[in-house]
């Protein structure tokens, strides 16, 4: 552990105790006034760094992609509009974009392969797939093995047992659903690996924006499900990586 | 109608105008103080008069029973306590209790099957039983055939689509299910009869008392299904047996 | 069953093992990626496709329509954008579309009349109308006679009164309503068939876009109703054309 | 103004400065430690004071009656327990006792009848009597003529019809309803006078112990009607004395 | 009562049976496809017609109106949108207009002062004057002496208590606020009359577009007060103005 | 696969049509009338059996263990009240009870560890121990090394922090927490590894029941964090187990 | 800082750098496997020691206490049942317990007053006396002179007025309400020192056990005033204490 | 008290009793139609003049800067359009606008420093940036010391720890986090002073526009916390400024 380095610099004299204090402060964050950019979980496992772009000014994420990329990380941008898309291309030409997932991404360095086996995403509708395709784009930037089921929802049950042998074929599912969010459930029981829920805001009437169908896969009477926030297709799509990498 | 013929008695004489106004007023209920008993109803359509006895004092509920009872009708009490069954067997001998559904009832008279089809009651799981067994009782006392299936919940699908046949044998079904509420979108692309989904209280942490399944079911994908308030398993009963006698 | 004639097929060595695995799968559903279309239901009792646009971009909308237009189905396509249609009819001339309503129709062959009765369909006041003719023309579409009654809210329960011979000429109601939404408990007390209540999101104030109106119906002292979710005329009318045509 | 008159004093020297700051502060409002009570608007109005039982100790509520009774005035205690009404009994024997509604009344002086007209209390159900009662003997004790009407709700509109005439001979009307709630907005649209509406917590399911009932009140579509809060028997029964007394 | 005029005709053969039922029907509401116009409330008491604007087409709104106008009346259009009323008043041009409220009216004939004492409208902060001004203007065009004090919100109580002599003239008083919305609990304490509280949705935050003063005002510990829905100013000064024409 | 085997009987003729489709039917659940047990599960994957016993009679409860226990499984009983605990062990002697957290076993056979790391279970207070240990037990149940880290919470940053080596040690991490529900972003900051978040009904005042602590956890704004329903620490447990034994 | 002491006797070799790991780790807190004991609070500012009881075993707040009182500190125990008091003061006897608010106190030396002026506990009504006194005696167990001014809610708003000297006189104002919650908005229009709101439970009908209080206070118009949980006296009290020690 | 002097004055008849009257009434506030504008606060504590811009149009809002700026006093608005500033700046050239907090000042004299110590503002993100610049820019005109650490969210706690030194020499902390809120938390176990928590509306799917972070903050497990409205940085700031002036 670095703490022990330090103290056994300390010491020997190695190093002067007004300087060990500061590098206990330093080492894993750089603050750029209005950020704290995190370099420690990119140099611990190799992950490209994540910025959530929503509710960021244009300058704020050119900004904190310029520090990121002097690194020479792989770079995934969630939630980011296309005119700032466009802005950042001009700079970083080998920046991409996926429209319907906003999802940005630049790839400084090859993806290695890291999962130890397959995730597959499972949406109720083709409504789903903005949401899913978030977590589908997450979770191959993260270095996995990654497959799409989509559009087999519970009201048409014989779609999705027609699948069930890729369902089974997942070390861990992503299942994302909208309206009643009953296909967890449904899958929870047909397979025995993990199963992460996604609720999206896809509806009308009493959904009140996911809650229907967030609070269906809380009270899930399936087990080994958990549930991510409302849209969270990012989330669902880490924790997935997570969990698959798990050796 | 009623209304020409007393109009027909009022313009030749037969009947004084202010008995004729008195006629319009009196006809179809009785006051006695505390409640307007609706005969009419019963007269009609041959259904047993229903008293929902909650939040009614035992002498209330005997008031309205004897006066029910001296037409001779058949009698349903619905959300009776075991205490007030008990005093009532002792004045009407002819007075049946099922516990689990707290399902009162005095036959004074057979009842005749009226329905054109089958009803079919089915739950998630065996906690659901107490409002499954409500609707049971209440569409076989409006003269239905009923046919139950219990805890086929969509955590274990193949529980489900074992009982397809009986499920396909329906002309009504009745699918009540706590948690998360899922059973009837599943049911409800399986078949093409009209779906009564009741959502139960059943379930604990964020069901909110079955506000979670309500909500399932209200946002439900499969087309073909409505809703009646939660542990409403009399107005499940009642509406299956209005569908089934349609001819 | 087919799957008894699959069996006896296999039997009989008349099909090989696997290919009867891949028929079990493939038969209803056609996967074209995006969407998995069910051309059974069709096939089953000849109702209209059916495709809910909203949240669908218009090249899956437009891919969707294509394959059923393909095998000579009458289209219905609800909640869909003036912008949409306009894109459809250029290429199916004999698309038609309800401004209000926002329902699209492509007849390929005339409707035939399933319903056993007439449908009337009542609204408490004019802002209903858009959620009311999503209804009417749903009920119509599935072969039904359907009758209009609009504007004739509890706040002067003469206005209802007056239209009494025609509601009671339906073998199934719907009784659509806003702001309080009342209605359906006033109605459900004049007739003994079936009422579906449809809450919509019309109002102010303390109304939370319906969800007001929901709870009125859903705690209905009447019985023989049940509840769609806000909005939903869609489901309203193919519940109730489901209910009409049973015999 | 009683200001004017201390000012005038002053001015005189007939009262001396500290004086006149001590009755400034002195005038309507007894403080007894843990209560300030108001003997002012007895003073103003003949009213009889006003207890709210609910949550206060008995010690508590036999202090504040004993200053109120020390003034020979009329008290009202509302929400008050059986046993609280027995140890006060034994010390104003005077002291009655409604149980159903848990009024309790101590009686010093003749009831004088202040109001213009008649107060008219409508409920939709027998279960709304204990709120219905509590409205009724309040607007009795502050000086009305009331009258009854009970379980005329809108399910059985003719029920309703039935008493119009009594509806039609009120100057102010209360009208309580648990459920749905959906009577006020029915006899506001029958009348021409203020109608105060009580939702009550009576029903089951999604009626949130008479949140449905109090939003289908407050969204109602008939005008002349406003709200008080759930089971608010008291404040309904006050608010129509008060109109009742304008001239 | 007209119905025993009919009757006794009827009785002497004045009139024919089949007409009599019609009779019945049509007298109050004219039925224009779209809507049922209630013409009956302005024959009986002499009140403008009102039309709730909001929600209705352009053509919808100028078709009732023309209706309305054939008989003279005079006409108050709520929550009608500027490009609305400018149609309008190409056509009548003695249509007026309030910006601020929303206030359309058409004074076909002198307005008379058919109330018996002084409302006076109460807010708490400026923002709420939309609201208030509808209330206002309501109940001016219902023939009432209305008097405003605007801006006297609690958190400067002395603001308040300088208008105590305008707030003790009243015969009836609205009480508007926003954020908290605690003044209608101060004002009823300092009044005897009935106080009419409207909750609007001004505020930020928590205050959930004014639920939060709405749950305030229906939790006031003062006596005399009631509610009205959420920046329902029309409700609020139509029900004063009934209040405030009793006699 | 079973189906295939199935499949080959069939087409050999070493089994009949009708008896084929009954053992399609009958193998995976037994069904006893009032539940339909699954056996599958058990022997799929070795786990115990498992009982919610929530709102199941103590008859149904012994019923089902009856059925189990004659197939010699492991059985585990969650929210298990002890009078029927206490019942079931006069009939079971090798049944186990664990007070705090309502958990019943019954081992018939050793537990074989299949966790291929530790899991450890973290909680913000005392007061979370029941939930905790539902977990703790469970988790042990289903084959695993679990260690507890109890009272760590935020309020405390370096109680937390100084566990820092037990949290790093962990394959997989439960976090429990009630009142303000923060700790599983302040430990998903600090590891690598699946989180799962469980909130409990800790608290008091505007918590809710435990859905303060449901939001902040959804919320998080840490990655690789998942929740599970309040209270519910079963399901956590189920889902470490069934993270931990992927290999 | 301790920290640099600890590392100047690292360089020093006058400490063992596993033992100063050790150090590191064991200062503040006490390890009793249920319970993280804060011994440093109390060493830090003189502060009694503070525990929840609610939500904890006998056993576990007399093993708490015990550690505690080892100490010699003093002790403030917040919610406790009366039955855990007299199981403590048989161990303790100089134990001593205030019933209304269920405040335990142990005073195993005097305490000091450092508090820097007074701070005013004002209440809207009688029923919110147990929260003000649990504000009441937190404060002073803390070192605070404290003032109690009760009953005196802001629909009497004259005897609030009558107690401007006292409020004008606090540091810091304590203000608890329950029902509408106004009462702190007045308040805070009337000082210029920090107000501190606390909303609670007291009420009926639509208050959401204190939310609508809590939702008033959030959106109060006046400035200076923060919101502490419903019910959530101890907090406020701590809070008050915490502005009063500022120097 | 100025009550006294007055009533000396009237006392030696140096002032007219009806002047007296009116004295009582004008002091503090200017009633300019649509505002009651409190000079009062001003005059008594230097403190800036303060609109809450939101919801008022330009000419009110330039109407109530002329009076104020007619006294010199110096003017901050919140919630300011920045089309409403320019039109203010054109006649004031000397006001200023902070474009992110939406912050306006006029500084007629210079700001002196009255607090007693510094405050710190703290926040959870980058996007919780303009609600902290808010409560920042009343803090500093309201004449206080003010430092700034944004970004310092719990999900990577050392970022926070880093910057303990800071927290440590404010005397008034402002802690302002989105999403899952619990920064005040962490910070209020950390410190020893009055923290003031901030829910900001930053956060997506079941964060409910912030009350998810509300919610967290009230139900806080640290001490010595308390909080203001959703986004309701002015709020925190004044807050912390009567705070910081109390000596």
């Amino acid at each position: 552990m670095d703490i022990r380095n330090l103290l056994e610099k300390v010491k020997n004299g190695d190093i002067d105790i007004d300087l060990a204090i500061d590098k206990l402060k330093d080492l894993p964050y750089e603050d750029i006034g209005y950020a704290n950019i995190d370099h420690h979980r990119q140099i611990r496992n190799g992950y490209p760094e994540v910025i959530y772009c929503e509710g960021k000014s244009d300058e704020h994420i050119l900004g904190i992609i310029k520090r990121m990329n002097e690194k020479g990380s792989n770079i995934l941008g969630t939630r980011c509009r296309k005119d700032t898309y466009k802005k950042i291309r001009n700079i970083y030409p080998n920046c991409e974009y996926e429209e319907l997932s906003r999802i940005l991404k630049i790839e400084n360095k090859p993806i290695k392969n890291i999962g130890k086996g397959k995730i597959v995403v499972v949406t109720g509708g083709t409504s789903d797939i903005p949401v899913a395709d978030e977590a589908y784009y997450t979770a191959k930037f993260l270095g996995n093995e990654v497959e799409r089921v989509y559009d087999v929802g519970v009201a048409g049950i014989h779609r999705l047992l027609n699948k069930l042998n890729i369902l089974k074929s997942a070390r861990v599912l992503i299942v994302i659903a909208g309206m009643e969010g009953a296909l967890p459930s449904v899958v929870g029981g047909l397979v025995d690996v993990p199963v992460i829920a996604v609720p999206t805001s896809v509806g009308y009437g009493a959904n009140f924006g996911g809650i229907s169908a967030l609070l269906t896969m809380l009270n899930s009477c399936a087990s080994g499900i958990s549930v991510v926030n409302i849209d969270n297709g990012f989330g669902a799509g880490y924790l997935a990586a997570t969990i698959n990498k798990l050796d």
